[in-house]
């Protein structure tokens, strides 16, 4: 295709996240349009499709990526299913963005790393969006300056005001830190190499039996270390922080100071209550800057890799939380297509 | 057309303001492309056109707005081409989005406002395009959720770093403070009936002969007062904040905290340079917004008669800057249309 | 004496604002004593003297004037009372603290100017304690540095939760703006030379026939405008805050932002809920400062001409108030002693 | 003594640290004088006593707590010099204020715990003068009201601008991080039971071979976590913030926003260059309230078990640095005297 051609983009998985995409594109995206939605329930998709001009429904990820009118397929289906989209895609050599986690663990994400390996040149994006959030991009664009000095530390803060009911003490980690687990080796440019896992006493708002919060602290190879505190029932909203200390300066993102009010005895502002309200914009540009950059054939942002070493630390965070201690992080030696 | 159809927008004007509006279609926008440019300069025109596909360079607005191939008209050009451009637009019942100010005075505003209102129905939308800055959003939604009462001041800062060579002290007014009069119209849902224009001694850094800064007193049809310090040589950034004191608490946006450094011992954040970057956001708001409402075959933004009063309190504001005092608004009657 | 002698004053008044200065000198000055408190309330006088070792209680301030232990006098009497116990100290030539207003009018503030002028040093500070905030020195110091440049604007904001029962309009001015009036002069070093009251819509939480919030404009001799948000039943807290806008920069005091906190959806802090929370620490260094300058046989603090300034200004703004419009201050020629 | 005498105090040391408290308690400290100044350095001692009326200079701590005119003691000497003079003055019955740390170890300070066991009353206030600081109070306020639900985790940032020539990597923990020791035990009412210590790559502004920063992680008793970033050359200033993180919300102080200024493109504020800026007050305020229990007879400061606590802590957490690992921390039963 040429960059004056619209993107057709077919979208796997018609969940929550999934509808949310196919919105996206349809009203927000310049460029681009939703030509095909795939789920396993039949009756879902055929719903999404009907409220989208010129989308068809399927149930069958492979039937749809090689319909006529899909040109790159985006990804929201359940962790378990993104690996066989993801081979598939690969063999048709198809773009493809696709939702966190990359594969639900660092094996299953080895064998896409390695398809992607062999076709020879990169296809995939994972949906790291914090990459695309206004203000993590202000701050990697300032370290980047080197103003600062290199960076020796970072804190990040990552709390939801409830967890949902099926959320396990394993996916504080594998899910949510997931997420820091990427802004920690997108920020400072190093992999991680380490992981500590401190468990506070557990809040009485925790569902019984969740270790919520948890402590978790990050070393990589450049001799930083990371921390993140995970809290996903503080109660009082959505709040993701961000501070880079380094060698001459430290600068810090997520307070949220849009808008500051004095009522009832109290200055200041509100917080925001989910993940789609405090990165709506994010989620935007990252749709945006993909259709873009695949209308030019090229691919620019997270890639398998970092998908592989997210799934990678996560697993080892995983065990330090179960085992206590510190935890190594091992990677297999880095494939020059992701130099 | 049907909302399915992309929408094909006519851009006359191709200077900064315009091209960068071309940009903003074509690479933004969801659903509309720019199908024609128009500028006297007609090596300017077929310039910008060469860089999109499908595009028509013209010299003259008309014979744009009579192409098979343009559904919509954005007006960029320079304010006194407003008028004609307008009311041809009007003739041929085509949607337009008017860079503000709609026209250069009262008068010729009232030529346009009768124009449509012959039309018997709404067509052109004004670009004060603060009301579709996130944060004059989130302000306006609280104000009317009613939480702090009815608003008795509003508080209005308006700061750039330097003026261009053109810049006289009736267009601090005229063009810096026609913002501030759309602002408060629409977050008080009033209309100004008063202006005093205060002179501090002019700063040692403003042009000779500029008078700035300066400081403006609104009185509203409701009872509110609002003030407006326009300060146009500050030096030290572009900086757009307002607070709306009502009367159970306040509200205030603009201090722009999205990232926070430590260095050199001193603690804060950069401030904007100029309204592309403060306003980016809006601007790409208002054209979406634009673009949507004008394929659903409606207007939602500023209409002719927020442009046309703009225009008169503006005329006030240079009365009041040159001969001292309170000088008083005089508006038509508001046609049914508008109300 | 000599400064190594502990000061021992003599507090007239002991009301709310006499008692809580009793107790500072007692328990917070060093260097300073309470030997005699006045109250025409002599049952009032008797307790509080009887909670003070060494102090003795009396009904007439000349008499405790005349006591051989009295050092230095701090009136706390209600205003009409001021000038008699002025004129009476500057009579035994004793040094004075006398809270705000130093006269309740300008003819009278002129009778104790002239008497201080005869008796040929400066012995009376006015009580005007924003001067030895920490804030307002900071702000203060960074004026004095140069760095900004000099000011052109100075915009204030002075809140108060609820207003008592006897307050009126006028006294939003005289008593309320009274502080700004000093600010004002102090900050820029410049007189108010004439003063406008704008008159927004009364809140619905202002009692009935209160003209409550004002908004009121300065101009001053050095071609400065300053602007003053009074609104004395806002009902969310007390809050002071003051931007001043110079040539190259701004700097604003009162945002108040020693502890943050999230919760319940909000992030931000508590307002203080009166002056004696705000200023509380003003008022221990006022009299801390107050009483080494008096060991020291000094005066540093604002002077007999602040207080005859202010009450000229409050003048005229009640003037403006009632009639409308800009009224001009005048004030007599400065006497060499205040130069 | 009653209350109504004024308390004469020997200051032990006239470093730096002594003469700032001389200065203290002679200005500013109300009912409280020095009578008395000791320091091995005679000429030091002498030059100090005699800017100060009525102040004898010794060279011998014994010599001068059996003066007459000496009823308290404030040990300001160096750290190892600390526990000959406080179990002198445990021996004479006087009060103490004794600057941190109590004593340089575990082992000295439990003998001097033993000493005051055996009086059997409090004597002895250790000068962990953060609980003082105005922002820490509030935190701790706040704390105590419940309102945000038990404390889980705490997040501590102590940044200087630069260290001085004999610091050690083993003085950040012993010297720096004791006060983060004490502020944890404080804040938490909790033991601290464990310590981790990791080491960043060091800072290119860190001395060769200075571990600097470190980055800490306490684990209590009461099952919460608290992290520290310990960094004493980071360049721009001296800051130290806190952050609790409770089961419904959280508070963070040490933000330092009194006063913002906009200038040559930033925002922002200046940072304390060092402790004696950041914490005046405390000190001032840590002296007052000294004075005053001290004249009421009362001990109500932190005790001698809070400066064995924090020898022990910090004993720990030099093991942890130069060991690596996580290191437990023994302490003795408590006794019932500091229950």
């Amino acid at each position: 295709m040429t960059s004056s051609d619209t993107l057709r983009v077919a979208v796997i998985g018609t969940g929550k996240m999934g509808a949310d995409h196919v919105r996206r594109i349809q009203g927000i995206v310049s460029g681009a349009r939703v030509s095909a939605v795939v789920d396993v329930d039949a009756e879902r998709a055929k719903a999404v499709a009907a409220r989208v001009d010129g989308c068809t429904a399927y149930t069958d990820p492979v039937t749809a990526m090689t319909a006529d009118d899909v040109d790159a397929v985006l990804i929201a289906s359940s962790g378990p299913a993104h690996e066989a989209a993801l081979l598939a895609a690969l063999d048709r050599d198809l773009p493809v963005l696709c939702e966190k986690p990359l594969t639900p663990d660092a094996a299953s994400a080895l064998r896409v790393l390695e398809a992607e390996r062999k076709l020879g040149h990169r296809r995939v994006q994972v949906g790291f969006m914090r990459r695309y959030d206004p203000e993590y991009v202000r701050l990697k664009a300032l370290l980047n300056t080197g103003q600062l000095g290199r960076p020796l530390m970072l804190h990040n803060r990552h709390r939801n005001a409830a967890s949902p009911p099926f959320f396990t003490s394993e996916m504080l980690i594998s899910d949510s830190v997931a997420h820091e687990t990427d802004v920690t080796r997108w920020l400072l440019g190093q992999e991680i190499t380490a992981v500590t896992v401190l468990r506070p006493r557990p809040s009485v708002n925790a569902p019984d039996g969740l270790q919520d919060p948890q402590f978790v602290v990050f070393e990589t190879d450049g001799g930083a270390v990371a921390d993140v505190e995970i809290f996903v029932n503080c109660g009082f909203g959505y709040q993701v922080q961000a501070e880079v200390v380094c060698e001459r300066g430290t600068a810090r993102i997520g307070d949220g100071h849009a808008m500051v009010t004095n009522m009832a005895g109290r200055w200041g502002g509100t917080i925001a209550q989910d993940f789609t309200d405090r990165f709506a914009d994010a989620y935007d540009r990252e749709l945006q800057a993909w259709a873009d950059a695949t209308r030019r054939g090229e691919v620019t942002g997270p890639s398998v890799w970092d998908g592989y070493a997210a799934a990678a630390v996560c697993e080892a965070g995983v065990r330090a939380l179960t085992d206590g201690g510190r935890v190594e992080v091992e990677l297999v030696e880095r494939p020059g297509l992701y130099a």
